[in-house]
């Protein structure tokens, strides 16, 4: 591998803010696109088309033509997470760097990186033995509702013999996953408003209504001290896992202790103490705040009772919640434990519910060979935390979905100094060429 | 008077946007300052200079002698509070407007428009019989640093036979006020982290914790739900209002419905129900939440677990509360409150003692009739919820300080769309003119 030329053109994809979350970004989205429907070019695609939107356009290849060979649709997306906070990034976000072996910028691993090693299986194959589909989409950062309505009205563009997913990671160093359920998630806006307009703290402090203690009140009742959401009914339809599950749970390269000093980097960790931390993780909703917006957040001091706050939270959903219904529940529990002098409102921004992948097809044994030639371990199954709204989606013509990725737990995605190990780069390149080649010859069932 | 002209100049002046707060500002601060040095010269001042600060300078000013006269000192300020949230002002912050016979405005009547009244009066006057002293300070609203260190070193500033103060409003149209006790202020950022950075909430939800939950639960237990400060020791010190000023209080044209419907504009009053809302307002203390920093607050949703979060509080300070104690109790409680798993700390932005005056000084009389002699109604006595930290050492040198202003309670002040309203600026020009004349006359005691 021509690694100089490989690290040159990542960087160039890695450049481009392609922030699906904030409209100034549009443009840059859209260049992402570009730069990715240029790469399916030159890998020998014949047809290469923006579909279901200009701004966030869903990218679709279909490789050359190999007859009788099975189809493998292949999925990623191109858009990124906001790089906030900016102060934060030892290196500019969106000016890729590398350092110890790892580039760091957003993206580099959620999921640009990993469509980038996609691609350049492809390159390495010369000519796949395999009949190549490409799903890129530009907006799974913010809900895929364009690939969403793109497969609810075209859902022939997921007939495959199998679907590859490489938006996740290794569990632990040298340890290949392959992933059995996805959590869901419910996005919501709480906003909350306590008088006409934001008032003098001296001349109002003592008996006006305030926004943002309003807002702290209610978030805190959302959820007890020791992690139980406060939601009426929210816990009623999950699933524990199985005992097998939990036992295999036992077995993996997790440890707490690790995972809060070199993970989390605290003092404790939260949430329902009598389950194990990956109980927690995997098998059980949460309820996270992410920011609150209003009042007076600027550098100084300004004496404000503010008159709306707004909470930016989610819930994650595990196996067998329904996001509609959990939005429902939320809704209700708002209501109620919003201080009586507050008009409260929830919007709900985008929403998925879990995902269950049975792993019981061929292909997770050739995925298992791939990353055993290649790497010389094979894959262990795990859930994943994390959601990829669009996975149930890309599985209703009955293709198995096969979750995996080159990440590492501590590539920061979402966070500031997102990074690739290069090593795992240049072995998730040779992994998914081994397993387009080995999935050519037998992926038909 | 000219008025279009004296709109004219006071449109100048509301269009610099002196805010103090923020370090953008700093040439515009600048500015405002060299606008009201101008307006000195021109009204006869022989020294007028920059005291204490290049950036934020105090103006000095000292008018024609005028030998056996009384010494007058005229304290007002030039800063202003930072316009946010800007998206609610009907017209632009800094470009006044008039509308309705009132102009909108940044500082309109907190306190630019107030110090433009106090110069025009001057101007009114023609030759003021009585020796006029000015300390316009454009540190304010970041709390008076520069003129409390210029005070400390340079006391004899301060001397004269009284210190005039226009930074106040009318208790009710119509009904002109004096101020005998001014709430203190302690400013303080309490500052969360729970882990080493951002996570991602799919990856880390359920067991990491979060900065904004901590710091959540934290702002909810420093006050119960009916409206108590949780803060051991906090209402020791606070002394009562004595009955004859609770019964005095209760006349004042002030009506605790019309209070939450026409100003505060909310669905209920908080804080602690079994004290009348003026008493809430003036005699006890508040801790109030001003904003929350950190996580995510930008358009659309990012899945991110903070690790850290900033809250921007104060509390105001009643007689015989000191601000040093309770600074201390307040870092304790907090302390206290913390949850396990985070780490938090304190900073102090700015702070003030309460202030009391006693109205037995000549100059009190005085004031009355001015405002009597051209509004009708001489002023009643009232205390103010705000803050004005400078004034104890405004009085130190024992000249009374007299506490009075020409706004109006709903002009807005610190919020969007503050006001003047116009008859009161001709009004208040007119008082103040009467105020120099009566007190040149009788002002020495």
């Amino acid at each position: 591998m021509d690694q100089e030329r490989l690290l040159r053109e990542l960087s160039e994809f890695l450049s481009i803010p392609s922030v699906s979350t904030m409209s100034a970004h549009d443009a840059d989205v859209r260049r992402a696109a570009e730069w990715v429907a240029a790469e399916l070019r030159r890998l020998g695609c014949q047809e290469v088309e923006f579909l279901g939107s200009d701004v966030h356009p869903v990218v679709w290849g279909v490789g050359p033509e190999v007859p009788g060979a099975p189809t493998l649709l292949i999925y990623g997306h191109y858009d990124v997470q906001p790089p906030d906070p900016l102060r934060e990034w030892v290196s500019p976000p969106f000016e890729p760097t590398v350092r110890g072996g790892r580039i760091f910028a957003r993206g580099a691993v959620d999921d640009k990186g990993q469509v980038f090693a996609l691609l350049k299986a492809v390159e390495a194959c010369g000519t796949p033995p395999v009949n190549l589909r490409f799903l890129l989409e530009g907006e799974e950062e913010y809900g895929s509702a364009v690939l969403f309505d793109l497969l609810r009205k075209q859902p022939q563009r997921t007939a495959a013999d199998a679907v590859l997913v490489a938006d996740m990671a290794y569990i632990a160093p040298g340890w290949p996953a392959v992933y059995n359920v996805l959590r869901g998630i419910c996005y919501a806006e709480i906003h909350v408003r306590t008088a006409r307009s934001d008032m003098h703290s001296g001349e109002y402090g003592g008996a006006a209504p305030n926004a943002h203690e309003a807002l702290v009140r209610l978030l805190g009742r959302l959820k007890t001290e020791d992690g139980k959401i406060h939601v009426p009914g929210l816990y009623e339809a999950v699933r524990r896992p199985s005992r097998q599950e939990l036992a295999a749970w036992k077995k993996l390269p997790f440890k707490e202790r690790e995972f809060l000093k070199q993970r989390v980097g605290g003092k404790a960790l939260t949430g329902l103490a009598r389950y194990s931390v990956l109980e927690r993780l995997w098998a059980l909703p949460t309820f996270e705040i992410h920011g609150i917006v209003g009042g007076f957040t600027g550098e100084g001091a300004k004496t404000v009772i503010p008159a709306e706050a707004t909470a930016k939270v989610s819930l994650r959903l595990v196996p067998d919640q329904k996001l509609s219904r959990v939005e429902r529940q939320f809704a209700t529990a708002v209501r109620k434990h919003t201080p009586k002098y507050a008009d409260v409102s929830v919007k709900f921004l985008h929403g998925a519910d879990p995902a269950v992948v049975k792993l019981d097809h061929p292909v997770f044994g050739i995925l298992d060979r791939a990353f055993r030639e290649v790497v010389g371990r094979g894959v262990v199954p795990v859930r994943a935390g994390g959601t990829i709204p669009i996975v149930p989606a890309l599985g209703q013509r009955g293709a198995p979905v096969v979750l995996t990725g080159i990440g590492l737990p501590d590539d920061g995605l979402h966070a500031p100094n997102e990074k690739l190990d290069l090593q795992q780069l240049w072995d998730g390149i040779e992994v998914f060429k081994r397993f387009y080649e080995l999935f050519g010859a037998e992926g038909r069932q």
